[in-house]
């Protein structure tokens, strides 16, 4: 049997069933592999000094990662990580979503690697940019 | 007037006040100056594997960070992080809390650098380690 | 007087100067603001396995960080690497030159972020990816 | 035949014969399986502003690493970086060597991470700090 990647459907279910609290939200699988989610932007993601806290936008970062490596592997959901690095760079915007777009630098056996740029929507300066590493399980999908 | 550190409960009441969602609490700040904050270990918190979340430590490692901080210099509310790498090292346990202990490495005048160590409590071996960078505002408490 | 950016002469000059026995050359500066290294491979870049050897890429991303910001702000030596993140991804041939390009994605007043992608010189795929922080001193040239 | 941990002399020679120009030197192994290194520094060493150079610590760090590996798992030559991020703390003094101590947080099959301080030789507060990932071939000595 042909392994056939999952869909952008396929996906955001995965994602409701096991994050069902999670307010990540797939918006596109693009041609080169990259993928693109948001996260909702309301009270509980600030922090003082209105704007978004850290953790929204690692969290945002490493579901971006999970999803940009169960895109191309297919659904493995052991698949975990082991690595992150964030640089904070400019102060997200209070009231708007964030979008992230991922894409893999590596994809080996037994690791995959990535980026993501961060931004408010409609910004064009990225806020925050993070590398991560993944540990994929030998079964795969 | 002679500066005064903050102490436990102000620190609690600051972190219940500006961060009433957070499911991270401080559980002690020790006499070298290092802090110690327990994170809640429930339903929300897990992923596929029974495991912790990444984003949980993640979370917790930053307020850990921010309140190692805010113990030396004071309740500074707009100090924000700028950079922030973790390794995940073992997989958490599902039924306990988890409790980070972080030490700053350096503080200067405008950034703080420190590191955390992440254990499921009762553990002795870590399962995250941290190490993240703060900008301090010119302004002090 | 206006602010004039350093060539790449001067730059180069500079480099030789102050880093007489860097492997290190500037090959380029381009129009979008990314600058272009490249280090020579021979024996002392070589270690077990005859691929590179992570310092040598190390030391490449950092200065092309150094040479990315003072291609902006002027020829300021003080300049400092407050951190840096590698990731290497691919084993680097032994008998080619690499190629650095960094493109800083922040450059503030007193901080500058940038990120570095290494290959292997006539090679596709990154052999490693680099993110920076620079301190700069208040005065700048 | 059990397996029996290099000697600090067998390290050494090692150390010697696959990196004659290093100026690294292993100073110390201890008991609790950390590792103490020594750089030399001299002109090859410092930068503008008389002080040691990043990739100089870089280096270093990534050699802590290596050795503090080997000396648990034996000489396997092959083990490589996969990711290493370094803080940089405080100005390195010009005129002592450098010392690092590393120890590993985490010793799997496949990976290896640890973390390394680094000092001017004499002084008490850290000039840096990394973390570093290793992978471990398959086959160990």
């Amino acid at each position: 049997m042909t392994f056939r990647a999952p869909s952008q459907a396929e996906l955001t279910a995965f994602l409701q069933a096991e994050f069902p609290q999670s307010r990540c939200t797939l918006e596109a699988l693009d041609a080169d592999g990259s993928v693109v989610l948001a996260h909702a932007v309301g009270a509980a993601e600030l922090r003082p000094g209105n704007t978004v806290s850290g953790p929204v936008m690692m969290t945002l970062a490493d579901v971006a990662l999970y999803v940009a490596i169960l895109a191309r592997i297919g659904i493995v959901p052991l698949a975990v990580t082991t690595q992150l690095s964030i640089n904070f760079l400019r102060k997200p915007r209070a009231d708007r979503r964030l979008l992230a777009r991922c894409r893999l630098m590596k994809l080996g056996r037994a690791l995959a690697v990535g980026e993501v740029w961060i931004f408010s929507e409609g910004d064009e300066e990225p806020v925050a940019h993070a590398t991560g590493t993944y540990s994929i399980p030998r079964e795969r999908a």
